[in-house]
């Protein structure tokens, strides 16, 4: 049985541009976000400065100790605050701010991933493992139909990916040692992350993530165990009926 | 709706008693291990022995301060060797008690648990809130058939209950206030404990749950704003389809 020979037990998933297409998702929302509120802006541009800027950027600093933890909740609002002060809306109050910011728990799914995962979890303990917090994971299963055997979070962990510890600590709820674990994302730094800290490694790009003005790296790298092009490519490696 | 009037927003379910029936489930197991490893028990008296001086009272020495915080499994596979060695077993291995210590992520539902809580899932986020470890609860979520949008557990909150660090925990990982969050469980002293958290509370006797050597407290008591009989009457008096 390839579950035996493999020695893997559970597949923890990367969200955010693995699972759920947020770009074009957090666009939508600000879209009609816009035409409520009679606001025009790049929304493209917007939502990558929210994300990169104001998300991953926010990560970087817990990370490098110049901040302290905090949630994807937190750091979505506050990015979403200077944005808007920067860019002078009127008329918008922080409860509208408060539920613009809420489109992050209301990912769209890739067409692959809810069928495909669920192919997974037939033979594998199928979690998260994501920088989201755990209130924000639960919405969006629910919005996008995406089962979870659990829900692992950097809220839950108590430390962002990269860190080792965020790795670590999710194959222990899994009860698991690291090597029983295979983290799966779309992004080689997650990945290689995870293998540093003991973890095995598929890879599944996702070429239409970043939008058209951001370079992906789809290139394959012979590192890690897996590589497929989507959920499906990767049941049928792992021999998923 | 009701769901704004009662401002209910998740329900954290207990889950060995309440969800599962731990003790036929595990009873049985003991059987089957006693039957390949020759052994004679009087196996009722023996699962309540693990459960009730093993379990609750490890999970009692942690809440008081007495013993360091460990996992359920931890507690129960202490006390199985314990068990054990006072019954003088010969030919059982470590890794058999191992083996053994595993029926506690394998229990059944009851009847109702499994349609009943898909019923209030179409309306309230539903997690388990459980001294179990996370590790076990989805071993047993696969088992049974169990569909949580969270699993919370000791573990993960860092607590057992009727600590309130842990319904405090739960809520908190939800992104509700205590108040919007609804405990469920067959047990007075958790629901007691979690509305002193400030949870509310719904009270699902089990009468069968402590099989026929132990009273069950299965009186109305006023201070809980729900009982129900199982799953399906709890969703129905909380407007569920």
């Amino acid at each position: 049985m390839l579950r035996r020979m493999s020695e893997i037990r559970a597949l923890t998933f990367d969200v955010f541009g693995t699972v759920v297409d947020w770009r074009s998702s957090v666009i939508r929302h600000c879209e009609a976000f816009g035409r409520e509120h009679r606001l025009a802006a790049d929304w493209g541009a917007f939502v990558d400065d929210w994300r990169y800027d104001g998300y991953m950027g926010g990560i970087g600093r817990v990370i490098r100790g110049e901040a302290p933890f905090t949630t994807a909740d937190n750091l979505h609002r506050a990015k979403l605050g200077a944005l808007a002060a920067a860019a002078g809306w009127k008329g918008v109050s922080e409860i509208d701010l408060d539920a613009l910011n809420h489109a992050w728990h209301l990912l769209d799914p890739w067409p692959d991933a809810v069928a495909g995962l669920e192919r997974l979890r037939s033979r594998f303990v199928v979690s998260t493992l994501s920088n989201g917090n755990l209130s924000l994971l639960v919405d969006m299963a629910r919005h996008a139909g995406l089962h979870w055997d659990a829900v692992l979070s950097a809220d839950v962990t108590g430390a962002f990916k990269p860190d080792p510890l965020c790795y670590q600590a999710g194959a222990r709820f899994l009860g698991l040692q690291p090597d029983q674990v295979m983290m799966v994302a779309a992004h080689k730094g997650d990945l290689k992350a995870a293998q540093k800290a003991g973890l095995k490694a598929a890879f599944v790009p996702r070429p239409l993530e970043a939008g058209p003005n951001r370079d992906v790296d789809l290139s394959p790298d012979p590192a890690f165990q897996y590589m497929a092009s989507d959920f499906h490519a990767l049941a049928d490696q792992l021999g998923c009926p």
